[in-house]
């Protein structure tokens, strides 16, 4: 039986099966990097670094992608901060992370995590994240479930803030202002009295644990639409929210997101939060 | 060979291969309850959270090995919690935390531990820490180096805090005030330009991860000797620092700490933070 999914001549079969592989061959290249020594080159900002693991996993993804479906779009990080046009058309896209967590790579912090999107008509298809240290492969196809190494996965039920335990990342802006939102934000979430607020530094697989139950809510200003397109199919299919900060519908561009196992916390955590403003995706 | 150090004839073998046994059946305990509904009941606050996997394994560590060491005395965090005295005296101590991580646990949060610290005339002898879901035991024993599943572990050298990732736990306190100084502390370390700040909600596992040179500092207000014995040992033999926040030594009683691998990096630490009261787990 192929990952995730059974057997019924979808047109996308051949695609998902392919993201299957490549994001095993690029946990592969990536785990056994982490145990060699690494240059780095700074992006943005120190938080945000780019590694030639980085590179050489996602020219890997996307030169396979395209060999095998010449016709296909490509969304992926590293051509993007390259100069790409980051635009989500009609036509199959692929929407790639190489490495979700590059921070934590370069500090071999475990969470580290692949993570490939594919949207049709501009709509989701599947997503495959794999954690590459811990070999755990989370898929999800649109109408056909989540999964973790095969097992099912199912978001939590919980709807009162008090009882939640939210996850959340810094984001790669660290300007005076831009830190008192954040922080403003987990103060409001900590004095509604949450459990907990995590900062795991892979937003990807932060949504993972949100679609496995393992925690209650997601929200994020400033990660790209390459962190959380695989990850938001993955959390509709456990039975979740991906919503707009707005408490609008998701716009994948819009660099802003809260996620939750219910509309009731989602909208909780989208009433609890001051915007961050850091752009759009599709505007250069 | 047994785990983690050769065969000497030390006085406290036999209670190192106790410890690492009674870890790894606590371990499958606590996963076993994982995958199974939980029953919780508050303590100090919503985020510290108390539940029957947590008594039913402190009781299994400490009755097996009072059992095998009936004059040894114990620390642990559900015995205080009941009204047990918390002192540390010559004679050998056992410092036991039957599930670091409880929040996580009770949300099947992956990052939870079992953590046991062993001292004798008030100095830490060895730490055993158990990765409940991955499986990790981190072993250390004075002057016979740290382990993690068999394999050395070393801290990192970075002694510049604009290339730090950072490590930190919320507390248990959750008022405005103790809210505002810990979003403070965190406020200066991403003013420094630190690359990142995590929050796994493990003190334990954090430490862990400083050992395995994974992190390059971490620091808590508001933890307890439990959490910290153990892990401590594995630090120290990982050549990293563990130490008070005003910079002396460790006081292994008194709710706060600051580790690095490098001193330098736990001075800096050190220095930035606002220091946040939660008294002595000594004082009752």
């Amino acid at each position: 039986m192929k990952a995730g999914g059974q057997e019924d001549g979808s047109p996308w079969d051949e695609c998902f099966e392919a993201a299957v592989q490549l994001a095993r061959r690029a946990g592969q290249i990536i785990r056994k990097a982490l145990t060699e020594e690494k240059h780095v080159s700074t992006k943005t900002s120190a938080a945000d670094l780019v590694t030639e693991t980085d590179r050489l996993v996602e020219d890997l993804i996307v030169s396979e992608l395209r060999k095998q479906f010449p016709s296909h779009r490509f969304i992926a990080e590293e051509a993007t901060a390259a100069g790409a046009k980051c635009e989500l058309t009609s036509s199959p896209t692929w929407i790639i992370d190489p490495i979700d967590g590059t921070c934590n790579f370069v500090h071999r912090f475990p969470d580290v995590a692949v993570s490939i999107g594919f949207a049709v008509q501009r709509e989701l298809e599947f997503g495959v994240v794999h954690h590459c240290m811990e070999e755990r492969l989370y898929t999800a196809r649109r109408g056909r479930g989540a999964f973790c190494n095969g097992q099912r996965l199912c978001v939590s039920g919980e709807t009162d803030l008090s009882k939640a335990l939210i996850l959340t990342e810094i984001g790669a802006k660290r300007d005076p202002a831009t830190l008192r939102l954040f922080l403003g934000n987990m103060e409001q979430l900590l004095l509604a009295k949450a459990h907990g607020v995590r900062v795991i530094g892979s937003s990807t697989l932060a949504l993972c644990h949100l679609a496995a139950g393992a925690a209650d809510a997601y929200y994020q200003f400033g990660l790209h639409c390459w962190d959380l397109a695989a990850a938001t199919v993955i959390i509709r299919e456990a039975g979740g929210i991906v919503m707009d900060t707005t408490g609008g519908p998701l716009d994948l561009m819009s660099r802003r997101v809260v996620a939750a196992g219910t509309r009731k916390m989602a909208t909780l955590i989208a009433q609890a939060l001051q915007p961050i403003s850091y752009g759009r995706d599709d505007v250069w």
